[in-house]
């Protein structure tokens, strides 16, 4: 028998009504069974990265979330696409932690989704973002790629959750193939 | 007789003793007759971008630097790569300046610097840099791409200076490359 | 008055039932008063790229071709997406072109069209294209971005013809931008 | 006691003099006891891709290396960089592949390696490439990247191979990380 899997969330949006958080939130209510998924910490607590303030000391909220996301199966980085790229929010929060050591990102299996109102759905921040990861030798899933576009009708945004049933059955096939990752990978 | 140009650097990193914060200084003392080359503020003094807080009032410094760049004829981004990518800190400052309106950025001249200590010089954060550029409309030099490796050897750290004869001579012919895209798009 | 105008279309599909194809062949016919429109010969007329041929004797298709678009005022990329990327056969005949003398794309104004049958519209063949034309050193317009996704229900496959009013005035309003670029350039 | 692998080295240049084919052919010679290495056929034995060849039958050459891929423990790319991306032959090599059933590099352990007489020793052609990869599900090793820069010093281009011994150590850690992946995969 299969040992319970823990993925944490990373958020790249500060907004409270964003799509993306609704998302991050909906993830934990259809983990399936064998699977618990939690979020990280906001990347909203941590300062712009500057080296001179981490040679002073590295912020306690950065050391926090290199703990949580070591201790884990799998990160699922769920983000908006700023301008054609990665949010320069969570991008400051990957180059916090790629500074903590041991590097908390390091042969972590990992999936992405995006949710953007357009057609597109976050596809160039998605690129980026792997190229990134490469850097953080992370082992990011190829497939089943998350991009939700035309965000604004899958969403209920009342109960703040994600309610579009075959984008629901879509995500849970992505936790899936991370969880099978995560196994081998383990 | 063509005008004096005038052209802001934009710095993509807030350590104090950062070799791309001595080029951007240096760009200045080596501006070539009839081109007056200054600093922007510090990309330091914006918060981190969220939605909730623009909705608010955008912060002064960001309005400040996009009046700034607006009445320049021409932008020079210098900037590290920082995981394969655009510094976080850079990132968001682009971020809060695609809010404002008019964009200053939209059809601005503009050139990208790099300097990194390996061989690659920063070039895989050029290409993403970029990318962003598409969206926010920049008409980006294509030529000749300043990319510095091995940056160690180039600078003098206590005049706070890049000293590299060749790369100083490099740095203004990819300035007047930028100032005759400025004349042509004038 | 401004004079007329002449682009020149490199279609990135050899395929005779492409999409990509008939909505090369519909540019001609929705070209604006004082632009001209015309395709360039198949990249199916290349070989494949090797040094060593290229040092016997560059083939005539491609010195045919450098010479049409040498003459243009402005080319138009119209190509599928193959594989998240620029199909093969497109990027052949750019690296056979690359190494024409006078090198034909330097400095020609350049708008890029992509068709495809998802939602995505061949945005990652795009951003792929931009970056190899950094290098040729093309004017690549900015804005409007043509990628026309879900194409299946915007052609007239009969007519070989792209029907859908929206995608041709929107094309229309790419074509005069680089028409503007063009005489920009010029 | 672990299974004896057997990579396949893919070559994304046809000229008969290049640093590219003569790093494939040093890398059977270095292969780690336990590994053999051995060249795949030339992307130049194929046609330029069109699917309307496709339909009529697949070309012999494209199904005689999706066996190969097939049957083999690991893919190792190795290929020079053309206008800043992948050559044009080696992308229609993919896109070749890419229709074979089943797909030949789903699932592969897989490597990069380029060669360039530059600085960046083919970083622009890495990161395409890998994009292109997350389509076709292959699994791309991270670390060590092989990017070889100011490439003509360090190969003996009478005796046909990569000399440098600095090189040659930093492939074969390259190699023994493909065969840790390869291991964990199968």
């Amino acid at each position: 028998m299969s040992q319970k899997l823990n993925f944490v969330v990373l958020l790249g949006s500060l907004r409270k009504a964003s799509l993306n958080r609704m998302l991050a939130e909906t993830l934990p209510r259809i983990a399936p069974e064998g699977i618990q998924i939690s979020l990280l910490g906001s990347v909203g607590a941590f300062p712009l990265y500057d080296q001179d303030l981490q040679d002073q000391e590295m912020p306690r909220p950065v050391l926090e979330m290199a703990d949580q996301i070591r201790s884990a199966d799998g990160v699922i980085i769920v983000t908006p696409e700023y301008n054609y790229s990665v949010p320069g929010v969570l991008k400051n929060a990957l180059d916090w932690l790629s500074r903590v050591t041991p590097q908390p990102l390091a042969r972590k299996p990992l999936a992405i989704q995006t949710v953007s109102p357009g057609m597109i759905g976050g596809a160039r921040a998605q690129y980026h973002l792997r190229q990134i990861l490469v850097f953080l030798d992370a082992c990011v899933l190829n497939r089943p790629e998350v991009m939700i576009g035309q965000a604004a009708t899958k969403f209920d945004t009342e109960r703040r959750e994600l309610t579009d049933q075959g984008t629901r059955d879509f995500l849970v096939r992505q936790i899936n193939a991370l969880a099978e990752l995560a196994r081998i990978m383990s």
